[in-house]
C-alpha cells in the first residue's frame, strides 16, 4: 500500500520532466546524426548529453524497481519501462502516462477507447518512423551503390515502409540498415494493424450512434 | 431546443446545394490543373471560382456556429465540418450527411451498417485518390527526373498507393510530392482499414444468416 | 411458397451443370487468350462456345428472375447473380452454393463459418487471381516497354499484386492493362481482407478451445 | 479412454526430442544450401541426416495415428501433424505443444490467449520466412538475371516479402523461385493478419484494463 503509494507519487513528479529529456535525447542524437558540418567540439557535447540522460533514465528506473518491492520480475512487469532504457529513441512512447499525468492534474476526463489507442499507436508509429530513419541514414550514408543521399530520402523510405507500400525507389543496401529496416518493419505492422483497427471499430461506432441519435443534418 | 432545430433546419436547405457547390470546386481545380492548354482568361476564372466557392463553405461554417450556439468547442464537436472548410477539395467527404438528407425527404429506410460504413470509406477513398492524384501531379509535373509525366500515371501511382501495393514505377521525386503522398497514405490506410474490416463482418454476417434461414438453393 | 419451392428446385437442379459450364467458359477464354499457334478454326470455336454459354447463363438468370416473381427488384437482392451474369469469368464465385448443393444430397453437416469464409474468400481470390492475369495479359501482350513477356510473368504480377506486395518488376503499361488491374486491385482488397480477418478469428477460436478442454499433449 | 490417456503419454513423452530432431533436420537442410565450400561427404551426410530425421517423423506420425484409433479421418483431424510430416522445415510451428508441454511439467500458469496466438503466429512467421528464404535461395542461386546474389539477399527478399512491403530490389527470376515465393506469400499474409489482429484486441485490452484499475503513474 505504502510502496504502491509511493511509486504513484514518484510517477507523477518524474514523468513531464523525464518526458523533456526524452525528447532532449532525441534531439541531441538528430543532431549528432544529421548536422555533419558541426565542429567536433559540438558533436561530442551530443554524445556527453545523450550519456547522461541516459544515466538519468537508468537512475529512475532502478528507483521505481526498489519503490516496487518486486524482485526480477519487476523488468518483465513493466516490460515498457525496461525497453525504454534499453533503447531510449523509444522513450517518447512514454506520451501516454505523461498525458495521463497531465489530464489528472487538470481533472478533465479522458478521451474513449479508440481515440486513445488511435492516438497511442499513430504517435508511436510517428516516432518509430522518425528514430527508424535517423539510425537507417546513419547506416547508409556513404555506402557504395546507396539510394539514400540525403534525410530526406530515408523519411520517404521510412514512411513507404511503415505504410507497407514500398516503392521501392530508396532502399537500404547495407547489413545493419537492412537488419534496423527489419526490425521497424516488424514494430510498425503491429502498430499499423491496431491504428486502422481501431480506426474501423471508432467508425463502426460513429455510424452506429449517428442512426440511433443525430438529427439528420449534423 | 431552438437552436437545434434551427441548425437541423439549416443542415436541410443548404446540404444539397452545398455538395453541388462542393463538386463545382473539385471541378475548378481539376480543369486548372489538367487544362493547360486554356487562355489564361479561363485558368484565372477558375481560381475566381474556387475562391468564390471557399467563401461560400467559409460562410456555411460560420452560420452553423453561430447557431449551434457553442463556443470554440464547435471547432473540434465538429471536426469534420472544420476540416472540408480548411480543406474544400475534401468537402465531397459530406456525402453520407447528403444521402442521409435526400433519404429523409424520400422517407425510405437506410441502408445496413456495414453497407454505410463500405460505401462512406470507399468513396471517401475514391475521392482521396483523385484529389491526391490532382494535388501530386500538379507538384511533380515539369520536375528533373520525374517518372509521372501524365495524369494517367498519376492515377495510377494512387491507386497502388491507395491499395499498399506500390510497384514504384510511377514514384513522387519532388519534396511536395513526397509530402503531399505521406498525408495521403496515412488517410489512405485508415480508411482501407475500415473497408477491409467491414467488407470482412459483412461477409461473416451474410454466412450466418445464410445457413440459418436461406434454402441451399438460392 | 410455390414460387420459393420452385425456385429452390430449380436451383438444386442446374447448380452441378451450370458451374461445369462455368469452367468451360473460363477454360475457353484461356484457350483463345493462351493458344496463340492454333489455327483460326479453333479460336473461332472458343469464341462460339462463350457465346453459346453466355446465352445458357442469361438464359438461367431469367428464368430465375421469372419464378422469383420479383420485378426489377431482383437484380439487387440477387447481386451476386447479377454479377456472375455480366462478367461470366467471376461465375466460378458461385462454388459455395455449389458446394452447398453437394453436401445436401450428402446429407453431412456443413463446415464452421470461419472454415466457410476463408474457404469462399480463398477460391474467390484465387480465381481473380487467374481471370485478372488472363484479361491483363491480353492487353499487355506486345505492348511497347512492357515487362509482361510470358503468361507465367502475368501470374507473377497477378500473385505479387493480390498479396499486396508489388514488386513493379513486373507492371502493366497500358491503359486498358492499368484500368483492369485497379480492378482488380480494389476487389482483391476487400477479399484478402476477409480471409486474413476469418484466419485470425478462427486462429483464436482453436486457441481458445484448447486451453478449455484437450490435453496438453495433443 | 484408454487410447486417450495412451496419445497423452506418447506426446508428453516424444514432444521435447522431436522438437530437438526438427531443429536438426531444419539446420542440416540450411548447411546443404548454404555451405558450399564443404567436401561431398558432409553434404552426402546432411542428406542422410535429412532423411533419417524423416523417417523418425514418420514413426511418430504412425504410432500416433495408431494409437488414436481413428480412420482415414485422422489425416484431417490432426492437420497440423500432417503438414509437417509432408514438409518437415515446417516442423518447429510445433514449438507451441512443445512449450505447453514444457509448461505442464513446471506447473505454471499458461500466458494469455492474445500473447498465445501472437507468439505462435510470430513465431511461425520467422520460421516461414527462414525456410522461404533457404529454399527460394536454392532455386534462384546462379540463375541468369537473378538479384539474389547472396543468403543476405534471400533474408532481406523474405523479410519484405512477408511484411507485403515488396521493395522489388531482390526478387525471384526463376519459376521454381517464383512459384515458392507465391505460397509463401499466402502462408505469410495469413499469419501476419492473425499478428496484427492479435496485437490489435492486445493494446485495446490493455487500454481498458489501465483506465479501469490502474494508478496513473504506472
Amino acid at each position: 500500500m505504502d510502496d504502491d503509494s509511493r511509486t504513484a507519487r514518484w510517477g507523477q513528479d518524474t514523468e513531464v520532466p523525464l518526458f523533456a529529456a526524452a525528447l532532449l535525447f532525441l534531439a541531441a542524437y538528430a543532431t549528432r546524426v544529421l548536422a555533419t558540418g558541426l565542429p567536433d567540439f559540438w558533436r561530442d557535447l551530443c554524445w556527453f548529453v545523450m550519456l547522461a540522460l541516459w544515466l538519468v533514465f537508468a537512475a529512475d528506473y532502478a528507483v521505481r524497481w526498489r519503490l516496487s518491492g518486486q524482485g526480477p520480475r519487476f523488468v518483465v512487469s513493466h516490460a515498457m519501462l525496461t525497453l525504454v532504457v534499453v533503447l531510449p529513441l523509444l522513450r517518447p512512447l512514454r506520451i501516454v502516462p505523461l498525458y495521463e499525468e497531465v489530464q489528472r492534474r487538470r481533472g478533465q476526463p479522458r478521451v474513449s477507447l479508440y481515440a486513445r489507442v488511435i492516438s497511442y499507436a499513430g504517435l508511436s508509429t510517428l516516432l518509430l518512423g522518425f528514430s527508424g530513419a535517423l539510425t537507417v541514414y546513419q547506416a547508409e550514408r556513404g555506402a557504395p551503390g546507396t539510394t539514400m543521399h540525403t534525410f530526406g530520402d530515408a523519411v520517404w523510405w521510412a514512411a513507404s515502409t511503415l505504410s507497407t507500400v514500398g516503392y521501392g525507389d530508396v532502399v537500404p543496401v547495407t547489413f545493419l540498415g537492412r537488419a534496423l529496416a527489419i526490425v521497424m518493419m516488424a514494430c510498425g505492422l503491429a502498430l499499423l494493424g491496431a491504428v486502422t483497427g481501431s480506426f474501423s471499430g471508432w467508425l463502426m461506432r460513429i455510424f452506429t450512434r449517428e442512426s440511433d441519435e443525430e438529427p439528420p443534418g449534423s
